[in-house]
């Protein structure tokens, strides 16, 4: 996630250089063709370029939107896990506690493995390995025997769910209680079923390659429509014409894929750490780690 | 669903050639008869051409905006289904076991039946046959049991859900506890639901072949528009203008029924292995199928 | 509900024909009158045209969506209706059931109740006669209890309610189920208010009669805009570009009112006989009706 | 609400006859100076309303559009007070009747607090006085109780809320049923809730003040725009499309603030009245009140 | 949150108005150098421009539209923060009452608790200082506990979980009316993580710094263009056209950040005063403070 507001031309223009470059030449080149050497069978009317902008605007405006939405959906299926992860943590605290100010054990390791959930959730939308992650917070034993499996978070959840069964079974809670708890690992599930969504799911190609080779050609076209009437200001004209377009369409595609690790993405390193940070507290746990901080602006 | 970023040119071009191929044709002889021929009569002015752009625009965004919508809807509700395997599973196997570390033969048979509800509904929805993909994982006699249904998927939930009673009558969980796990049932009954509405439920026909028609015709307009002051120029230039309009047109066809079996379309083939991978796992079953893998960067 | 895909122009040339007949003829007279009798005076530039154009494209784009969210709501209201049917029957059947393999008689009667329900509410927002379509369902004497009824189908809902509590009382369910059954009420009073408010709030008419108005201008300046230049084609282009607006002016208000019994509408007969069907089966009820078949491609 | 579909004419003309006469008189105007007196100098070229046309075309799409959202949210927040009124008196009329057939004294008076928690809510939202509509529904005590309550309907969700658990105490109902009549409270608190969001925050002023000066300023450069190349046409055709704009500014406001008390407005007497209605049906009290009937064309 | 309707230009104007200065000099000095120096190089076609404004205009309405969801989001989970206050006080008032009418002093604190947690999720939005007004709401113990939380306002959720789960040990309420009250406390926790989520993830800085330069190079240019057809009354037309795109530029900025302290935000010290007016009144307590009255028509 980016969080400066000033800086961030750098990015967006590295995108977009060697495209805007190209209509900058093409732009010099049609000047001196078409009014130093005269040559003007290549010069077009502007009648096909306004039809071409309109289209075209209108097409990345809904290609831009559709990937605005899963940027920002993305970013609220990660608040629901930080939500939910505070929502566990409180009721097994508040509601299992045998003295009145002690937790219960079963608890604690409860709100560690909904710790480790964080992490091995994060680690495993960015294909990374989650057992390092998880190894530390949830003991040997069942970092290994969720090593194997298919889903790692799904297989946290699980040792979970059977943790609060083995409370109810403890009477350290009664069967409305555990209802009450089961929601959040079943909220958990959905959360996390949108991000897989999201993260395997990307749009449709037709939406990505398409509008960029149409933009190439428009920008290609654009001095060859103004330079009749434009002159040397071709040079000025064309490519700030071509740059609001570049821009349109890559401003879209950078945020599309919102569970990769790169600056425009949501910051689940940061998210998974305040879950840690909380939790821990909550716990009244000493170690929690400190909040990530951003670096140069950027928030991963 | 298609995968790959890159080779997606073939299938849009297939669909479209045709007709940029006869606005190719349209384009030369327009050239040919007002620049070599001296016919004028034909070439018309640009400003019809801008106004039957923008409209046009304007409709195929609103087009393809309901279409996106359908086929994420789809892609959704598929990932509900899921998550609503996943949670019942999770939830049967840490309730129901009786002995510490080790499954309870009803929550087994509850796995393998939601397993067989995840195919059979996939078939459904596909209108091809369910029986035989459900009848070795729920066993010949309920196979058969359900095959005159009028429903199968939904005969598949009242079966669990009977299982469900039955395990409460057989103290295996207390009432409340049924009450969490039912909640699956009527959560994946509603996604059906969803699922059946998409299918069975075709955008209005007036927002699909009205617009094409309307675009063949703005196609064939172009050159004789742009003909008079393009020249030769023509032949590159309203081909063009014409192709970012049939791809426009195209795209919102190719998604809007999601659940047929082509290569646009919701995986639901991954999808339901998926299901059957981590719940098979979930039970410490050893007989999971392997995940689909892409074939040729399509995800069926 | 429109099924085929191919034959839909009747209906939509039909509702436009008149106007786009009316543009023929001023056209045919333009022409005449600028080319023939140079008549000169009536003629118009484009520029007002292209900002009418524009204006006008947005207006219906937006209109358009409206009514399309209303078309898809009122069918997604109607999906939800048939979901919670099959859940509440199938709730019913699964957990009041006696005997491990007969179904209770209250449950049947619950289940005969809820297929008077669903085609009560088809018949009450087509402001038709439920009566005499529930009495062969309920029995004679609940249809005289509910015809007095201000809004037959929320009494029909009481009626199921109040064979629910019964049930409780009897011991055939406990407290918890009937919580899990009720919510089926609960959703279904939400969906049938649903309906009701598409079906008794219109659009605001600014939305409906302004465009309208706007179009036929629109309509009759066009030739008069293209004469001077377009000559005899005048005749050709000016019906097509009145055609794409008058076309989408109709397609919204074709949809806007969903709960008609015209073929745009949802298909209620069809989806109420759905239920039917698959309510009587689950309770192996031998007396289902036939599946609604579409007429033409229409399903009503 | 305006119901009628014919006769909106008049409203919507009233709006805007004084900047639309306005627009005619700078036509004419215009028209003499240009043409009869030869006065050239204030002519403009209509690119500037050209690209004026499009920017403010979109900006009063998006403005209606987020207008209309306020108007159908409003229609359906009250939809759910009638849906949640509607299930309140279902359920407590079905659990907690002693008899058989007779209605619980309790559920009785829950019932008509239910009537004037929907009228005071109308009123609330109205800025009016909800005490003289509540005292015959509640009694004088509880009346002159609510009367000092910073939040009249809240007030009254807290006595239905204490009647409930009343009622669990002296055992017409169990907790699990309170639990399943309480829902219906908290719903009703958040549909008061999103309506109370509504009625105190306007859209914006800046999306109301603002395009309403720039459409005037277009109304105004209209004419002196068309005015060369249109001659006496000009009288015809900047109104024409200064209409356009007109409206459509004027529509957005007409919805903007939907629970005012004007034709354009949720039909809150005619809501209350419904559920007034309903609700005393459904215990069998005869002194409903009739309907409300639309007054030419409008429900209020 | 501005509240009057007619006073709002300053601060618009305020924002843009020394590019509209801008505009005004080169408007004017491009007069003087074409029409009274004869330097003509400098202008440009209208073609440019006319694409540049359509882009533009159709970037910026998806960019305020994404600021304007923010904003009404915003708004829409104070608005939730208020009804779940309001639900939570009114059911711990209704259902702990030991005597028919005089409130549980568990209820009370409770209530003093949920008052803090509102003034508290102001101040942690606000980045100020939560203690200072919590103390005197929850007695100088509890705010010296939660001073060192990463979080206040989670820290007071989890005091008020634990009070419910006390009042269920003392047998104040059932395990049934804990989960009833319980849930008050997941939904404040979910609407907190959407606030932050809002607070915490500005908009992509792209969608804000970009076409703010854009629009600057577009007034710069729109002289430039419009000055060899319109001459001196390029002074009021480049200004005009550039003030909607300024202003259209500025409204989606003064959104987009709804929960900082100007003008524009979310009202949260009147929103979260009502809440206390509301809960004191509900427990009988006299010392509530006075509602928060507009101050210049401005509401904070």
């Amino acid at each position: 996630m980016i969080l400066k507001r000033k800086l961030s031309w750098g990015p967006i223009i590295g995108e977009v250089k060697l495209p805007l470059l190209f209509t900058v030449l093409v732009s010099f080149a049609s000047y001196w063709a078409y009014h130093r050497l005269e040559l003007r069978g290549f010069s077009i009317q502007t009648a096909p370029l306004t039809i071409l902008g309109a289209g075209l605007s209108i097409f990345l405006a809904f290609r831009n939107n559709a990937a605005y939405d899963r940027w920002w959906e993305a970013r609220a299926l990660w608040g629901g896990i930080v939500n939910r992860s505070r929502t566990l943590s409180r009721q097994v605290v508040s509601m299992f506690r045998s003295a009145e100010f002690e937790t219960d054990p079963l608890a604690r390791r409860i709100v560690f493995y909904q710790i480790a959930y964080a992490h091995a959730l994060r680690t495993h939308l960015r294909k990374q390995d989650p057992i390092s992650e998880i190894r530390n917070r949830v003991g040997d034993e069942i970092a290994d025997e969720v090593r194997g499996s298919p889903n790692v978070p799904v297989a946290l959840l699980l040792r979970i769910g059977e943790l609060v069964e083995r409370a109810r079974r403890e009477e350290r809670c009664d069967s409305i209680q555990q209802s009450i708890i089961e929601t959040n690992l079943v909220e958990l599930t959905d959360l996390q079923g949108g991000c897989e969504r999201i993260a395997n799911t990307p749009l449709p190609p037709q939406y990505d390659t398409f509008p960029r080779v149409i933009v190439m050609f428009f920008c290609f076209l654009l001095p060859l429509g103004f330079v009749e009437a434009a002159g040397w200001k071709t040079v000025l004209v064309a490519p700030l014409v071509a740059m609001l377009f570049l821009v349109l369409e890559a401003i879209g595609r950078d945020i599309e894929s919102p569970f990769g690790n790169t600056i425009n993405d949501t910051p689940m390193t940061a998210l998974s750490t305040t879950i840690e940070i909380e939790l821990r507290h909550a716990i009244g746990d000493p170690n929690a780690p400190d909040p990530i901080q951003p670096t140069k602006g950027y928030l991963m």
